[in-house]
């Protein structure tokens, strides 16, 4: 049951990376909403590969066909269904990694798991190309929460050892969701965007790769959202975030780095601006106790450096049980965090939707 | 539907700080298992209140009555239910909280969630006493794994700024799991445990609180068990540890470090040794594609510093709207991490258990 | 994970027949709400054995202890959890059928699923005693739905083969509803009541017993309730009152009755009433795709003989592979269809107020 | 959530009667299994409108396209979507009943749980027509099952006053099976059949329609599968069944007849033959305590006569909150029970495949 995400709603993904189709249904959104499918297909081109030197060469027009749950573009309280064909693919790119699993790589573990029978071409569904659906789902709840005054927003916080600007804990708002809105490459400090984009050129330069870290925020999400224990919005959004491939690391508000204060220092104190209650600082990351407490929503996700590199590595073969290296052929991106962007605010929005409780 | 966890045993957690009782019940134990209540009484004790001066002076036996489930100490295939009471109860501590909530801790969104009927005696039901029960569940887990060849171990591996010896990732084994079962406070290097409890010592002495990372190591797990996309082991595994009160982050393997390094550093290389499939290095802490590829499962959690400090606070009145200030009473620990290893290996047990899937 | 109901709210029941107590734990009732425990203990005592003649001479108090969830008798937001100690125990009763399974009891299954160490005492959890904790979580929500305006009451339909006057499909209401009220013994016509009665009473001097049919009906039930194919209200109220040992059937509306009717005899006409949408007849109980339509909730329950009876019986010794007779012996019920109307109700209380949806 | 079914693997139905296709995935099956395309296509022939006078004349191909969880032709560990396109679809039929709810249909529910967005075109999703892509889902898990040595066949037991002649409880077995496979029309009995086909016809004639009962047996089925409480075999079946439109009531074994029988009567006596656990009689229906004995499993649905009948009917106008008549054009079948076989059939097999939990 790897496939379905959801308590209120229910995402179901599938799907191979060279399967006829891959797809997903979405349960329980209201009926009478109407999907602006113009903003979702801008939302789905922030991911799309094959849009220049730093991402797979791979051509998909990756739109979707909505095959259910609508009448004339409004939303009629049956699961939606989309399905987005596979179109642009070489297989024969794969033929080595049926018997070399690549290192990093989901190729062994789908061995063990699945045997002779896994589909190995592109990844089968371990590909990073089934979190196109998950942005079909994602994007439209994102349409959904904005209506609400919701709005969720992802920036590349860091590629390699280059920062950019973080956002401002207790006060990200407008102005940075507009510079977001309007680049290129989401980053809110431009030098810092030409930097990392350098640090991705010299790795593809290098047949290597790179990682990173995405930052995201969400605002407007009211106070109380999420349950105790093992229902909170931390367990929610690290629940589907660690369904992106290739993330390792998901923390909030300060996370990691508040192992180092000292409660007095990572405490936010509370106080009362415009009736609203607030806090002077955000380290909790507009979480406590697993539910919202009003003030922005922070994460941030860490990617390792994509696993497929053009360099000779080594590996074994599964038949011979014996050494033996891999050059991998095929396109892939040098650092999957700038297309992984909008997968996470996806992710980000169908969390936050879902954890709202089913509007009758 | 907070308090729910599990996909093939079904683990539901029930209770609050101050309620007559706390207690659990465990759905989808196999029948025929015996459970050695010694051990587990052995594993409880390391998450005791009132242990010294380290942790909180609450005296709780905290010896959980079995119910159900069981037959003369053996699993009778029934759902297992174990209560433990309330003893050690002053809610007169919390008279004041009930109007100024704590900042850092659940007191506002409880606020918000639940109204003027939550229950804010120790923080009700998100008090860090509802991991007792989840250590019962993760304790009896823990003998269940150890008998397929299954051990886990956790260590504290930094509090405040001070650093353990961390696991060695591809060799984490025997060797550091004796230190940590033969020690009393849970470092594998003595002189960092030493200095680690002078800092919380020295917070306690301050009025202050400290933060921490555990370390998490599984060995002997078999490769294969978890599910691509929302299933995988980091997503399980992530979803109840942020049930543990005070979890910021979680990251596996290389986590948040993976995202300066290269793939060509970041890759683990295949090899065979004596017919098994390994990788020379570990970045990938166990797990790839969500799957567990037979190495050693490595994961670190991050706590905040426990938000119950003694000095004065910044905080609101909710009834009155207006800011005031806070001096919270009560027994809290200076160092919420010291009771949180068992917790962290208790959740470890229980999510890598129900991962491996129905036993019939 | 036999144990746990529902979508919205999440109900888990635990003990067997002579555990040290049985249980259940209710999570997803709003904060706020008053338990009315008066209420609930007259709920409780109609299912209660040990009332007469008619019924196992086993003595429990059968007082819930509410041991969290729940701050001065007002619900606090967290999971309510009682236990119900068992007190009257006398497991020596049960020394033979640990080798020689009864007749038409779960026995067999269980010793084929749980081996021999499953808990042959009373049944063990597949014991009737289990549908005390789930008159708890039904008792609760029978008076949360109340509140509501919705109410829920059974009556015994049939017993052998004497019926009782059937609920009137299209105008089931607070007459009958007050009758069942007032009612020692759940029938709308004394009379029948009287021969029903009669009827256990010979069974029990036969050493024999005898199966009976439970009709229910919801009243105030809102339109628009329930979810297309497999959510709906049918499949809801099926799925929990299967969950009542001894029940093999379950017809909503005219059910078994309708297939013998043309479309234009069971077709209930739609007409206007006070500005609400009515049906002329209630043929369809109430659910129409599912979906309740606004009209009483009608369904009918088929309990079967009990299985345990005085006269001897054919079976086989599990550990010799062969034949024998077995004579039972212990407190039984010649009809349990009695204390099994007060089951139905929780049943459908916890059913309907499940599906209702989240209550933010 | 109306649209999910399955423990331990997930089918997620998706679609409208008039939407651009229907479809299903279906998540958690086994890597490494042939499908058998030629038998699935047969299976769903015998659910096919259009295939004579006494079912539907609208035309549809019904061939699901596997878009995913195959290669070539084996399932290969993902999740296997298939989709079946809607094509020959008359709308303008419907754009009455957007007004005028015909009796007895899902289309008032509808129209009060999804408002005027709702899709009323052919029933939106609540046709009859999402049985399509459960017997697609159905038909798998028979070709595993009969790989398991577990074959399910059901009949037509009913049609108004009509019976074919029972299943012999205690010993279905292969003779009935080889009748069902050879029959063009579902019945033992031929001139049962005969007389059936005459009485639909005659209902037809009148513009009218006509209920049924199916009766369903699964032979193979070995001792131990199911869970106590809420996951018994009967909750499960009935969960599912209760998807299957018009299905009104669900009895299993003697069912509602047993209510009339004494325990001496209803009671099945062990006995062992060739070292099996048998009984003498199969009264319990092959399921005692929620768990399969390993006797055959048996049970009986009732099918109400299909709502939509030529006749003028009385209803009400939605939007002037009046009465009207309403005549239904389209084409519609006088009596669903032939087609509905193959998905008793079907949703027999999913709850029997579920039930037997994750094969790793």
């Amino acid at each position: 049951m790897a496939s379905t995400f959801g308590n209120n709603i229910k995402i179901s993904i599938f799907g191979q990376s060279h399967s006829p189709a891959i797809g997903v249904s979405i349960d329980g959104l209201p009926a009478g909403v109407r999907i602006d499918f113009e903003e979702l297909a801008a939302f789905m081109r922030r991911r799309k590969p094959g849009q220049g030197a730093f991402t797979t060469k791979r051509q998909e027009a990756d739109e979707p066909e909505f095959i259910s749950g609508l009448v004339d573009g409004v939303t009629c309280g049956a699961p939606i269904a989309a399905i987005i064909r596979n179109t642009d693919v070489r297989s024969s790119d794969y033929d080595q990694i049926s018997d070399v699993p690549r290192p990093a790589h989901a190729d062994y573990a789908a061995y063990v798991k699945h045997g002779e029978t896994r589909d190995v071409r592109g990844g089968g569904s371990f590909s990073g190309r089934l979190t196109a659906p998950l942005c079909v789902a994602g994007g439209i709840c994102l349409q959904l929460l904005r209506r609400e005054g919701i709005r969720v927003a992802a920036h590349i916080a860091q590629i390699g050892k280059i920062k950019d600007r973080p956002f401002d804990p207790a006060n990200v708002g407008d102005e940075d969701f507009c510079i977001l809105e309007e680049a290129g490459f989401s980053v809110l400090d431009k030098d810092s965007g030409k930097r990392m984009l350098e640090a991705i050129e010299q790795a593809r330069l290098d047949g290597d790769s790179i990682g990173g870290i995405i930052e995201c925020a969400a605002i407007g999400v009211p106070a109380g959202i999420g349950e105790p224990i093992f229902d909170g919005m931390e367990n929610r959004l690290a629940s589907i975030l660690f369904g992106i491939p290739a993330v390792k690391g998901v923390e909030f508000g300060n996370g990691f780095a508040a192992v180092e204060l000292r409660g007095s220092e990572n405490n936010d104190a509370f106080y009362i601006q415009e009736d609203t209650v607030q806090t002077r600082t955000n380290n909790h990351g507009g979480i406590l106790g697993g539910i919202t407490s009003g003030m922005p929503l922070l994460f941030r996700v860490a990617f390792k450096p994509t696993p497929s590199i053009a360099m000779e590595q080594e590996s074994i073969s599964l038949s011979c049980r014996e050494s033996t290296t891999l050059t991998i052929k095929g396109r892939h991106d040098p650092c999957i965090v700038l297309r992984a962007v909008p997968c996470v605010e996806a992710a980000a929005a169908i969390a936050i939707y879902d954890a709202q409780g089913v509007r009758i």
